[in-house]
């Protein structure tokens, strides 16, 4: 931050701070999902969660691409939307005792980082296409579908099965 | 917190957290409403951020209903994701010197906020159903529709012409 002056300046810039967010933010949850797996107990969930930790790798691979294409240096920028997050999932899991409703605390704390990267490349690719960047907006395009399957996968198995698994448990 | 047990012992538990974790969250979003009407210079915003205030009172109304339904307490509980994400506008918005920009930067900042209650109340629906309370999820299913209309009218305005203003401000 400029002491005298404010860092953005133009909607480039905007767009480059955006960009720079959700890299960080990116970055964070590889060090999140390690976590969630030792967490998760039902095997479908474990794999899942390290089914997406290879996407987000890739999905860091591709921004370091738009960087590259954009001619911008690699770079974050602190995402404390991201940090509350994961600051939230952690604090409740803290408070679970049984196994099984963890996992559905962990799956909705996993939709909660879902739904705050679909917004957020959601934003970077209406932004990108209107700076006439359709390159740019094709790659997190890729991104955005990823986040929706996995949000769509964890409705998928936390209502088949790990919702029911958590319901049916007595209290101690 | 217990100081030696675990506050969630049960499926119940993690829903009653939930439950008052948006609660919370929705008061947060009462108060810095205000502040985003203020900082939004496009009619079209600031009459959308205003409609949403008034939205939101009411799904606090709605989520009142639910706690007196079930028979607990009307009571918040700290949520760390959403004070993130207000956190997160609050400090991007500082760093825009333009209007225009920033009028971009607060859409996006609000369409951050509705992914987040999107997945909240997501997970609410369908932990309600399971529990057999279709009455509470009836009730939070309008707030979903609610916040997934508001999130549909952001890009509305957004794409029409708010971004294209906000691209078309050369840099100072």
């Amino acid at each position: 931050m400029g002491l005298f002056t404010r860092d953005i300046q133009s909607f480039d810039d905007l767009f480059v701070h955006q960009l720079q967010d959700i890299y960080y933010a990116e970055h964070q949850i590889t060090k999140a999902l390690p976590k969630m797996i030792d967490k998760a107990t039902a095997p479908e969930l474990k794999q899942g969660f390290e089914t997406h930790l290879r996407e987000t790798e890739g999905q860091i691979d591709r921004l370091e691409r738009v960087f590259a294409i954009l001619g911008l240096e690699i770079k974050g920028t602190t995402c404390p939307a991201i940090e509350g997050i994961i600051k939230e999932a952690n604090e409740v899991a803290g408070e679970i005792a049984d196994q099984e409703v963890l996992d559905a605390a962990l799956v909705a704390a996993a939709q909660a980082v879902e739904h705050y990267e679909i917004s957020r490349y959601g934003t970077l690719i209406a932004w990108s296409r209107l700076l006439g960047r359709d390159d740019v907006a094709q790659l997190l395009d890729e991104t955005l579908a990823e986040e929706k399957a996995t949000d769509e996968k964890l409705n998928q198995i936390s209502v088949d099965r790990i919702n029911r698994r958590a319901a049916a448990v007595q209290p101690a």
